[in-house]
This record gives C-alpha cells, structure tokens and sequence, in this order.
C-alpha cells in the first residue's frame, strides 16, 4: 500500500488500513517477543513478587518539547507511577487517541521514542490500541499507558510509613518539566535551553529501596513539589516544612517564574523523586543518590513534624509562608 | 466545595479541585477495598493461573446509546478482550480523558454506568487517571480502561489451533450496536427501537472453555464478523466460508442496512463471540450456548476450510461472493 502522508478517520476502523497503520509504525518500532498485534489480550510470564498496577493518560501540549515527546512521557509518567511504588516495572499496554490528520512522520516519532523509553526502562509494550478521532475531537495524539510491575514482597514503603522526624530528599530540581512546556508553547514569547527533566526514575528508586529508613517515595508531577507534600499532610495529618534555600530550582525556572508570576513548588517535575526517610538514614540515602548521575543535584529539603497539619515553607529570610493547596490552573496539560 | 456544574480545566490540575472530582465521582462510585485514589500504582493480591493484559479505548459518539453508554461499552470492551482470550477478567485500570465543558452529572451516569457493569463483570477498578482537556480538544470524554486476567494453565485457545474443517459459531446477532449507535447518531433521521447488544461475554466463554474442541475465540468490534473471518483467514492462511443464512441479523439491522447501502457483517458488536469449534464438538456446544439467555441466538454461521485463502459469503441463493477486506469506514467511532 502507498504509504499515507496523514491519518484519516479509515485508520480507526478495523479494517485494511488500520492493520497497515499497526504494522507499519506501531508494531515495527515496538516490536519483542510478547507483543502479538493478532489479539487483543496477551498472556504474560508469571510475575516474581508482588503485582503492581498503574495507568495514565498523556495529553500535554505541545507534543513535543526540549528534552522529550508526548511519547517518551507517557513511557516516563507510569514507569515511574511504579517505580515510586518500590516496584521493577514490567510490561506496558498502549492505547493512543490519534486525531485525524496527524501526520505519519509524527505519529512514528513519537512510537520511536515510546519503544526508546520502553527498551530504556527495562519495559516491553505487550498489548495495544488505537482509535482515530475526527478532526477538532482531539490534541493531535493522546496517549494512555497502563503498567504492571513486580515488587519484593518484603519492601514495605507506604504513605502510612512517614513519621514526624522523617527528611524529605528530592532527587533533583523542580519544575523544570512544567516550565520547559510553557516555554515550548512560545505563547509567552519566552525562550530558553532549558530541558525536560522527563525521565525514568527507576535507577534512584532501586538505590533508594536498599534503605530500611526509606518511608515513602512519590513522583511530583502535576502540581509539583507543594501538592506531594499537601497529599502526606492530609493522609498523615502532620506538617511538612519545605526549606526554601534548600529547594533545587534551576534558574531558568526561577526567572521564568517570576516573570510570570509562577511558584516552581507547583510546577509539575516527570523525572523526580520527593522522597521521606527516618531522619537516621538521610545523609547515607542523599549521599547515594548523589553518587548516580540523575540524583547528582538531590538535596534534603525540609521535614515532617508534629503540629497542625498545613504546609510551611521556610522561606529565605528566615520568615515563614503557608503554601496552600493547588486551586487555579497555572499550567493546564502539562502532562 | 460547592458542586460546580461543568467540568473545568483546573479539575484536571492536580490540586483541590481534581482531588474533589476524584473523590466526589470516581471514589464513590467506584469505591472497593483496593482502590486507593491516594496513591498512582496498587499492589494487587496473588493471581492464581496465567495473568493475561488487554487494553482498549472508547471515543463513542453519541456517548449514549439504547443499550448503554461509554462507560458500560468501556467495562464490556476491555472485559470481553480477556474473556474471548479464556481468562477470567479480574482488575480494570481506568483513564479519563475528559473534555472542559462536560455537565457533571453526565460525567457522573458514566462513572455508574463503569461501576454497574464492572460489579456484573465481577471486575474491580483498582487504579485510574483524569486529564482534563481544552474544549474543542476531546468528544466530551474519552475512557481507556486496561485489564488484568487469570487464565487457567491448561486451557489452549489460540488462532493457531483453528483447523479446516473447524465450525464457526457466533453467540448472537450481528450489528446491532454499530448500527445502535448510527441511529443514535440521528444524522440519517432514521429511529428505531434497536438495542446496542453490549455486554459482558464472560457467562459464554465460560460454558465453551469447558469444550476441548473449542480452538478459538475473538470478539467481533471495530469491523465485525467479515474482519474477523479476514484476520482468521490471514493468520491461519485458510479460507474461511460464511453462511448468509445461517447468520443472524436482526430485522432493523438488516433494514437500515438495505437503506443506507451498509453491510452488516462489517458492523460493530460490543456483546457477541466468534467461534471457532472443531466440528465434533460443535452441536454440543451450541447447545450449551443457546441454553443461556446471552446465547439463545446463537447459530453455527460457517466453517474453515482448505482452498487459496480467502472469504467467501455462500449466498442466499446458492451463490458465492468473496467478503473483501474492509477499507473505507462506514461508520466512524463506534466504540
């Protein structure tokens, strides 16, 4: 069959052209041993541990952006969903909500940079499915990720964990996912080199899993640093304190913010790690994860205490500031 | 909070908003002893048997229909991937992909409609995502749901067991939700009282799982009957043979069809089995079948056969016409 230059609604429909557009692009670039684009479920080895179930929906816009693509981030966001979970992620399903007109070329960037993620992270996309969508019905492609992982089963990490006295570790500087897509927009008339910090945090978590002291872990994505911290807040009933000066936050990020009135903490991050450890343990996990090159700009960053329950950053001048919860939309579609 | 009407773009932020959506909506509804909105992986119990993966996404429109609406066409369609493969549907993963604008308590009819058929499925949604997206960027709300199975070790279906000579049996009539939904639609200002056949197939594979001669099973969605008889005869490179009038069509699907130049064998079914039975076993097992109510249709339609591969329609009137494969789209979005 000649080869399309765009998708049309006639790739949607089961038939000849959808079964060209699965074999030409999806199956070609995502290609392994268990994925069989005959059948609609696939029958996976037995999973050594405990099983872990993940799933998320990638609609950020625009679809590309420094440092990544709507489909290395939809490999990044649920590899990380279970990684955070102290779980090896496994095997991956794919379902992509393609709207008419999008162009093949794109369409197979962004399967390659899936299969890139995928054979990066150790995961193998297994099942699939795709849907077209008329025109003005969508963002050009969605893409929806589900993940099953193997934790050992002795590894016990759980919001329920933290206690007052545990440090808080994130693994590298915030907001850079977020502003780097605002940046990406140009409706702003910014530029910047900045990057994504999209990325798989599998090789932290597995360092971080060795620690007995290690409570708890969670990825900051959409709103950021201050809503990880508003979740333990309201599941534990405790207080966190965020310390400013401590807080890695690139300066771009931080100019990009001010200008526009922004605050990093609630800027989403999709490659890093807010992470609660028994206060004992924090130096020995910081200087771990600062020994790997994707953790080399971690830093302890405040802790939790008994008290009312509210999120205080200690701000630079030694005075202090409630963050409250996320409400208005800074940045919608981030991810 | 007071309840706000629409679904708007900062439900999908990550802050106070999207957390009230989730507990308000998907928590209630959905509630189960396994599902956590806390956390964005779940640890799920020991699967007994091989754990089989399917997923599938939902861009319906309308997004109601007689017979059911997105939400119970997303439960059945990702349930049915795994019951057709032998597996016993266990766990859904759901993402949300919703639209600025939509009413909640449409939203709401949705996420019951999820939480029905997922309890009649015997399926627990454990884990889930919500993006909300720009108006003019979605169809109102997309969902994507991933499922988990248990199959039993020594159940052997698979294509490559399909055999010439093998009957063909489907569990019910053809095309009635394809042709549901274009009616829905109201855009040919045709009406009738047709119901979408949506429904979960499980109580069917499970009585034909008992049969050692059943060798394959495959759900007949996007594409139907006639694209399923293309795939069988590609995978197995055999010739597949339909029987016009064995096949049940319902009387106002063969109607509209007449009107509107359609073929219903290429129409969607969201509640019906294809399968293929070594032909010893094939009385008694439509038997079985048409003695539960989901099945009392059910007719053997056809049979595999030796010959150049092809499909081949033996007509009402003694007759043969090849079914070719299908091209163009008659009808957009059908699931």
């Amino acid at each position: 069959m000649k080869q399309q230059k765009y998708i049309t609604l006639a790739h949607g429909n089961g038939g000849r052209f959808m079964r060209s557009l699965i074999e030409d692009i999806f199956a070609r670039h995502l290609a392994n041993p268990r994925l069989d684009v005959q059948t609609d479920a696939v029958v996976l080895p037995e999973i050594q541990g405990e099983l872990v179930f993940s799933v998320d929906g990638f609609t950020v816009q625009p679809l590309e952006f420094p440092g990544g693509n709507i489909g290395s981030l939809a490999v990044h966001g649920t590899v990380n969903d279970l990684a955070v979970s102290g779980a090896i992620p496994k095997y991956l399903s794919l379902s992509a909500i393609i709207e008419e007109g999008l162009e093949f070329k794109k369409l197979e960037l962004y399967v390659k940079s899936i299969a890139d993620a995928a054979k990066e992270a150790g995961v193998e996309v297994v099942t699939g499915d795709t849907k077209v969508v008329p025109r003005g019905f969508g963002g050009g492609i969605y893409f929806i990720t589900s993940g099953i992982g193997a934790r050992k089963p002795d590894l016990s990490v759980g919001i329920n964990r933290i206690q007052p006295g545990d440090k808080i570790i994130v693994t590298g500087s915030v907001g850079d996912h977020g502003t780097c897509v605002m940046l990406a927009r140009e409706e702003f008339g910014l530029k910047g080199d900045l990057q994504s910090d999209s990325a798989c945090v599998l090789p932290l978590t597995e360092i971080m899993s060795q620690f007995s002291g290690l409570h708890f872990m969670r990825d900051p994505t959409r709103g950021g640093l201050a809503t990880v911290a508003h979740e333990i807040m309201r599941a534990r009933n405790l207080r966190v304190r965020l310390i400013e000066v401590q807080i890695p936050v690139k300066d771009p990020v931080r100019f990009v913010c001010e200008i526009l009135g922004y605050d990093p903490y609630y800027l989403a991050c999709e490659g890093r790690v807010v992470v609660f450890v028994a206060a004992e343990d924090a130096s020995r996990l910081l200087k771990s994860l600062q020994s790997h090159p994707a953790g080399k700009d971690a830093a302890i960053i405040g802790e939790v205490e008994q008290g009312s329950p509210c999120v205080i950053l200690q701000t630079e001048l030694g005075g202090e500031r409630v963050l409250e919860e996320l409400e208005d939309d800074p940045l919608p579609r981030i991810c």
